[in-house]
């Protein structure tokens, strides 16, 4: 879509370089803009293709790229699959599961690591970086792979060995980082400072992925009979919250959409700076300790508190809730969904999961509500996590 | 599609029941056959749909299954990809990956166990088994969970760790069988004489494996813009080749194909029994000491020699060939393919691109054909065998 900027949250500055990753001003987090009316027409012309077929069936509701730079490898067009049995068990109304599992490398990353990479054959990069839990780093490899750009990934010391592998055999070139996520982050945030680098981090330092994400909103509401009341969403620091919001925001911008669905953020108790901020009402503050199972969303934030900030405003915005669920909590939903709907997720996948049965089990949302819940990441990619707990 | 009957190869025997495995008079392989008015209507109604969703769209082409039996979590209707980079390197004139690892368990065998169990459902059937590699019980754990059928798997020890963790989270009943995949084998099939119970191995011992594979040769009519001279599939027993080859064969019966492509079967060097019989010309004979890294295709047919002839006779039939590989070409193959398309596929997949590349090498083909490559299972299947070998 033409006519795209990149606005920062903070100080309102504006670029037009799409390479920008975070304010030159203020360091502040920049969220692409469109004018009205081209996302009125962008929507129009999304809603009447005939078939929704990679990340480019989405350029008409996306900043511009020319059509020889798309990379794609058919991501999106996930299935929104009804979990009859799942619903049964916990007694509400209906139940849908956003099985992002199905994406190329096996991640809802995919979404936007393929609009950042093709973004960055447009740009003309010559490398990308990445800091990731995993599921960036192999997304990221493999995009890179797929368009000729060599990729270096930032994953903590103790990502799960499945994802890495993933990402070595794409490629990429690893550097394992001592710490927490945090550590990885600001790794790649220096190595991003080589000029031809881009950062393909999907924190909220590329205003490109949030755009890549946004399309899951798109989907569902394409998909689905019904809207959701509630959407559950694993939150690390929260960008997918956050494109979800602006995707259906955008879709009530225009008009066809009356309210934006519940987004209900879930963190695990052992990493959940959001979900303390959005409880207490005050400032994100950086998690000291993160640790827990599910690796994909244990970030601590620390340093980039705002990321927190930013999700929280989403949540609120969309008269949503947070929620922290335990690695038995987690483990527990894992399980239940592949003995009763055959899907197999990783655990931070399953949080969302046991973040619906929380609600449930604490009367935060009641039976006659239409629930729809997003499966980030494949089990395969780190099954580890169910047997070591000695599952039958 | 209604009139389907089951029909033994060897003494021609007919069925109606399709809880039928093998033939009762002389234990021989049944092949699903169609009236060919209800073949050409079925086609009809079938290449009419607005859209391919899971594998009850191919209901026109399938037996009869009535509508609330269906189980799908939306396999089927995979990514026809263009290999740009491996087929430039290569030096051939068009490459097409088939991206199998894109079905719910990852790999190809939903199609088939998709469609047992829906056809268990239809025939009150109380528990499913099934003698697997691995990929085959994943999916059979994952299906007969949506279903609410109970599951009982037998996989050789030594089956890759992710593959048997992904069938126990989805509740199957694991029994880890010493030895190499024949006993397995035996094993489910004199489980399977339970009164009540379907075996789902997807040899051919169940003749609805092969109707699940042949919407493959239905999805590359529908997706290829030029119908590949060639398709490169990884074979164990070879019920995927077969069931590509009766697709094929049914789009020549209605006329809308004038010719079934070539189809080359590839096997690991060190388990070969089809290569071995298609090149000697006699009779498939059981590989004592099958090995190699491709476990999924790591079939030594003792005993059930049969399937093999089978296959043989499709690959002749399709004026295909047969190709053996190593397993360090195997893995140059799946590190190629990772690292020029960005896809991670498991051993046994990348056999089928070792193939191509040593058919290309061996003047098998030439620079002037059309490819298309049948990608079997993702690769974090198996990640670890990409590890081991110390790669970089």
């Amino acid at each position: 879509m033409d006519k795209a900027i990149l606005k920062c949250i903070k100080c309102k500055s504006q670029y037009l370089d799409l390479s920008q990753g975070t304010c030159s001003a203020c360091g502040g987090i920049l969220l692409v803009q469109y004018a009205p009316e081209a996302l009125r027409d962008g929507q129009n012309r999304l809603l009447h293709q005939r078939e929704i077929k990679g990340i480019s069936s989405f350029e008409p509701v996306l900043p511009d790229i020319k059509k020889d730079n798309w990379v794609t490898l058919q991501e999106c067009n996930t299935p929104y699959i009804e979990g009859k049995h799942v619903r049964e068990e916990l007694g509400i109304h209906s139940l849908w599961m956003k099985d992002e599992t199905r994406n190329p490398t096996g991640s809802f990353k995919d979404r936007a690591i393929a609009l950042c990479v093709s973004a960055a054959l447009e740009l003309g990069v010559k490398r990308v970086v990445v800091a990731s839990s995993g599921n960036g780093a192999a997304s990221s490899a493999a995009y890179g792979a797929r368009a000729g750009i060599p990729v270096t990934v930032a994953v903590p010391r103790g990502t799960p060995a499945g994802k890495v592998i993933h990402a070595q055999t794409c490629r990429g070139s690893i550097c394992r980082i001592p710490g927490k996520f945090d550590k990885s982050y600001e790794y790649a945030k220096e190595m991003a400072k080589e000029p031809g680098t881009m950062n393909l981090t999907t924190t909220f330092l590329s205003p490109l992925a949030v755009e890549g994400y946004k399309t899951m909103a798109y989907e569902i509401y394409m998909q689905a009979g019904n809207m959701p009341d509630y959407v559950f969403i694993p939150v690390g620091a929260g960008p997918v919250l956050y494109g979800i919001y602006k995707g259906f925001e955008e879709l009530c911008m225009t008009g066809r959409l009356k309210t934006i669905p519940r987004l209900a953020a879930v963190q695990s108790e052992q990493c959940a700076p959001i979900v303390r901020a959005w409880r207490t009402g005050g400032k994100t503050v950086g998690w000291e300790n993160p640790g827990g199972i599910a690796s994909a969303i244990a970030d601590p934030l620390l340093g980039y508190e705002d990321n927190g900030d930013l999700t929280v405003k989403a949540i609120k915005g969309s008269g949503g809730l947070g929620l922290t669920v335990s690695d038995e909590e987690i483990l527990a939903a894992g399980k239940l969904l592949a003995g009763k709907e055959g899907i197999f997720v990783e655990p931070s996948s399953a949080a969302a999961l046991a973040g619906v049965m929380k609600a449930k089990a604490e009367n935060l949302i009641d039976s006659s509500h239409d629930i729809a819940v997003l499966l980030t990441g494949s089990g395969l990619k780190d099954p580890g996590k169910y047997e070591e707990r000695g599952h039958k």
